[in-house]
């Protein structure tokens, strides 16, 4: 008896089924996956890991709790040029901080920047940048920070397309973010920017909530404010998340070992080395900035995302390179 | 026409629910939540608080993405006496390590711990024993430490029960865990202990991953051993997650202030100060070993997990003191 309704049950659903899918309740195949990339090798090489590791069984085969996907932020998932955003936000801090810090005007690299002066910023890398980053960035609660970086999209712009900085984003790399992530994939930002910089736009930009960022961080201590309790940002430095500390603070972070990484600089070296070196499957793409028309052509030279270990190194680690103006058919998506 | 078929389908969908729900092809209502717990007003608050965050438009909502329930592990999630667990993985590391230590055997604490005398050990708190369990666990890989923690698991037994430690959780909280995530809550552990140490048996225990794991981290750097990239553990403490150490872990971790925080010592005071002073709901717990039968009764004179300040003040700041003996009808599985 019980039998006999389950029988109907299912004959029903596959009726139901066969129904809905014709009327588009239920989504018929997705559409076809990465539609701004070119069909050119690294599409089918990207397409062909990911279809690997759900076949189990197969050599590559990654079972879904280990599909972790990282992603390096600037130059990876966003322009990097002219300068890095996040160096952009602290120039306009550094201007609105300035009537609290007369000192700024005689003392470097504060005054420079003061008088528009952005030659010299980049000239202690990553690192540098950073540090300058967080000694303008103290001082506050986190809540605080985050409402002035979330204010500070709201009204900055690119020098360049006058975009929103969040506009700036890569739409073929939003799309791969999507596949990953409809075969499985947790993907992550491991980027050597701040951390509470990025978090407060990772959602809406790429779909990454907060807690799967991973950045540079500075200390913070607990305190009460009259009663309350608050986070204070303190004007030193807990974690430089840039080169050989990028695997540190993925193993901090996550605690597991990604399958994919994508990176586009030097700073990613370490990253995809690491990645990359796990017995079992294990993908990572460089993204070339080639597209001088499109967006900005750079590598080896660049202040900026400096291309040059990690491009020598890639062919002969089976890194895949990602030619922006060959393999893209799009920049970003307003273009 | 199209129309038609939608409404045709929404028809047999309908039937096809109730007819799989009725053949129990479809789970019908979940079973009751929190079995291990009493009906007493504890398990009354935790599901009206829960219940609550669901309902839309009302006072007590949390949107899906701000439901994250953060929970301390020592003596909130598994037993911690007579000592931490990570204490007694320490002092078996440090007699498997002694050999290779000719030093140890006039040098304390090891003299002490290799003379199985453990009475001085606790006298610097948690962060004593941190900083004890890392020295003794610095100077390999983090995969080499992987597998030194899980081969410990493995064999080593509880001093009380003789039963494996990660068997020590207790078994309301395990379906608080469950009941929480059913409802959409990420769950996190928040704790003192070391995050590799815990990392390998969070997922089993409590069906928590690694990603979702925030504790005490040494320092690791990366290297090449031959011309391969590894992760050393690097003898210096990196971060005491631990009192007020907690609310900046969680920030660091997640980057969002959870709304669910259990704890049940003093180590967990700020955290669940930080938690319950946002503007929105928030819920805090006290774990009260008050069963010295069936666990073990003790609060404010324990060398660990010693519970005074936030019991005092647990009934003005509206906290949740859940009594063992009273509140749960079981403490272990397998009891």
């Amino acid at each position: 008896m019980i039998k006999a309704f389950r029988d109907i049950s299912l004959v029903l659903y596959a009726l139901f089924a066969a129904i809905a899918l014709a009327t588009g309740i239920l989504p018929a195949q997705a559409q076809e996956p990465l539609p701004s990339w070119n069909d050119t090798p690294a599409k089918t090489r990207i397409m062909e890991f990911v279809t690997a590791t759900l076949a189990e069984g197969s050599e590559g085969y990654v079972p879904p709790e280990n599909r972790i996907a990282v992603f390096d932020n600037d130059g990876t998932l966003w322009t990097e040029q002219p300068y890095y955003f996040q160096l952009a936000f602290m120039l306009d801090r550094v201007t609105t901080l300035a009537p609290q810090h007369p000192d700024w005007s005689t003392r470097e690299p504060f005054k420079s920047i003061l008088e528009g002066d952005l030659r010299n910023i980049a000239k202690d890398g990553e690192k540098g940048i950073v540090e300058l980053a967080m000694e303008t960035h103290a001082g506050m609660t986190t809540d605080q920070f985050n409402a002035i970086v979330t204010d500070w999209f709201e009204k900055a712009r690119h020098p360049k397309t006058s975009r929103r900085f969040d506009e700036m984003t890569y739409q073929p790399m939003r799309e791969l973010l999507d596949y990953l992530r409809a075969n499985g994939f947790k993907t992550y930002i491991v980027s050597g920017g701040g951390v509470e910089f990025m978090r407060p736009i990772t959602e809406k930009a790429y779909g990454i909530p907060p807690e799967q960022v991973i950045g540079s961080t500075i200390l913070t201590d607990y305190a009460l404010v009259g009663d309350v309790p608050v986070l204070r940002r303190l004007p030193k430095i807990d974690f430089i998340n840039d080169g050989p500390g990028k695997p540190s603070g993925i193993n901090k972070f996550i605690g597991r070992r990604p399958v994919f990484v994508a990176g586009n600089s030097d700073g990613d070296y370490e990253m995809m080395r690491w990645v990359t070196a796990a017995k079992g499957p294990g993908f990572a793409m460089l993204v070339h900035h080639t597209d001088a028309e499109r967006e900005y052509a750079y590598d080896r030279k660049s202040e900026f995302g400096r291309l040059d270990k990690a491009l020598n190194e890639a062919e002969r680690r089976n890194w895949l390179i990602v030619d922006m103006k060959r393999d893209w058919a799009k920049i970003h998506r307003w273009q």
